[in-house]
């Protein structure tokens, strides 16, 4: 065993990928989340537990500039929708015996108290970012604590991989101007159809957020600030949500469009959280692809999905399981008596 | 409930989708799966039974002629490591509660009597077909016979989903030279690195197949005549396979590469094959992108898998669940009491 113990745990873990019965790299993106799964759980023998996905819920001031299909009261219907079980993704979490965790971060109602809600109010919705900040600084704190307080609490249940999703009608439109001033990409090209505008609607979106743009012209490019001007209750919870996950070294699932600024921002304040990162799906939101081509991130799936919710993280959760499962459970060339490769030998 | 009764079914399939609590569109590829699944089972509740992959199994006289980067030997010897559970595959259809059907369609070996194994070989392998056919048509019959008992018993079991693989050292030759002749594509950009070739040995295994094509310029265009030439007897049993499952209206799970040239040559014999077909997986091997654009095929998914073995099927088979299941059981606009569209009302 003297050559095993030579090798650190990153060439043990590749080794163990390329002695099962296929050829090296068969498996294609499968091998490379058993490697990714295997090195943050720093085993051979990883194990996914108790699997979360938590969605948080926002209201957005700017949802009443006319950039959204959807009226804001849609925001607070869906998260009843969540509650009551008939949303997609109570589905796909159900499918998956994933444990869905629902987050009021900001939403411009007063909901029962229910189990099935965290109550992490920070305000009624967010102020309108065309002419004033989303949300104050202590506000924007609020988020971030609140954020790692629910993280902290799933972490107690043993769960070391968690989803996050979000619903806030309206939040494509922040997380467009997040991205833009983050990245420095010009706003159309962060700007896309959210719940399914049409193509004039989009111009009169796009031309609402460049406007807000100019109306913050001495905001510079530190994250809190932008995510404090831009908003959206549920992304800056969430983002301090991720960076908690990061530090208690869970894997992360980021699910779509708004799920991915979110993380923009974590790793903007701390570029560690991209080793326990996974990006489930590209959105068919536009401005999704040009981030995660920036970020340089693969996503597991391209289903043409542009629902948020978290739906990403649940439809992509079985990919993550068959990489964990091929990496412990498939026999290797030795123990199943195969000949290798004819130019190996 | 007259208006119901005016709509076609395809309509009633669509307003159900479109009714579901999320944008129009909005869940991408699942839609269209739930739309197909449900037009195939003819139903507003459609259902997958008894889920099974079929791995057909065959060697190939062609293997001897350094096409590939693995001996002849390893077909009987992943056979083995199928029937003992070691395989990629039985990892991924035990994860989803998939039966798991081996045959042995043409293996240079004799195998001991199993349960676990279905005896349908055909001969001790292909000819090779650099200068003879690979099969005779007698064999080429029995191909297509013996494929379609092997549906037929499937399908007593109540199975309503059936998923192909193979496993076949040499038989990316055979589909690419059956995709070329079929498709009237030049063999360079149907030949791939199959199990791990490198550029000098895909030079050569393209060097030997455009040689084969010369030999045998006297072939017509009928897909049987191309299968009996360039053979794989699991290519064509897989073939016959398909269409027994079309004609029993169950859903078809085209898997890689070369399953997707079984298919292609089914479609060709009768192209009703189409509507219950699901392209599962795109694989890395060059031709099958070529092949799936010509066929106007969108895969489920894009992992980079090159493995074959019915992998493709079995990992995508819980995004199939998803369509199923958000369709089933996701709550309407109206059921879940939420506003519609700010422009639609």
């Amino acid at each position: 065993m003297t050559k095993a113990m030579e090798l650190t745990l990153s060439q043990q873990i590749q080794n163990k990928i390329d002695q099962k019965t296929k050829p090296v790299g068969a498996l294609g993106t499968l091998e490379k989340l058993a490697f990714q799964i295997a090195s943050v759980q720093n085993t051979l023998t990883p194990e996914l537990v108790k699997p979360h996905v938590v969605v948080f819920a926002g209201s957005h001031g700017i949802a009443g500039s006319g950039v959204s299909a959807y009226p804001s009261e849609v925001t607070p219907q869906m998260v009843l929708n969540f509650i009551n079980g008939g949303a997609a993704i109570n589905v796909f979490t159900k499918q998956h015996h994933i444990e869905l965790l629902l987050v009021d971060a900001g939403v411009d109602y007063e909901f029962e108290q229910t189990e099935k809600l965290v109550h992490a109010k920070v305000n009624f919705g967010t102020k309108n970012f065309t002419d004033q900040p989303a949300m104050t600084a202590n506000e924007c704190q609020l988020c971030f604590e609140r954020g790692a307080d629910v993280v902290r609490k799933v972490r107690e249940t043993g769960c070391n991989v968690i989803g996050f999703g979000e619903m806030g009608i309206g939040n494509t439109s922040s997380a467009a101007l997040i991205m833009s001033k983050l990245l420095n990409i010009p706003v159309d090209e962060c700007v896309g159809k959210g719940t399914g505008l049409n193509d004039a609607q989009v111009l009169q979106k796009t031309a609402v957020l460049k406007k807000a743009i100019e109306n913050h012209q001495d905001l510079g490019h530190h994250p809190l600030d932008i995510l404090q001007t831009f908003g959206g209750f549920e992304i800056a919870m969430m983002c301090g949500a991720m960076l908690e996950a990061a530090k208690l070294n869970m894997l992360i699932l980021v699910d779509g469009f708004i799920a991915s600024v979110s993380y923009l921002c974590a790793f903007k304040v701390d570029p560690l959280v991209r080793n326990v990162a996974i990006f489930t799906h590209q959105s068919d939101e536009k401005g999704h692809r040009i981030l995660l081509e920036t970020l340089g991130a693969e996503p597991v799936l391209k289903l043409g999905m542009r629902l948020g919710e978290g739906t990403g993280c649940a439809v992509a959760y079985p990919i993550l399981q068959s990489a964990v499962a091929f990496f412990n459970e498939m026999a290797s060339f030795e123990s199943a008596g195969i000949s290798g490769k004819s130019d190996g030998n």
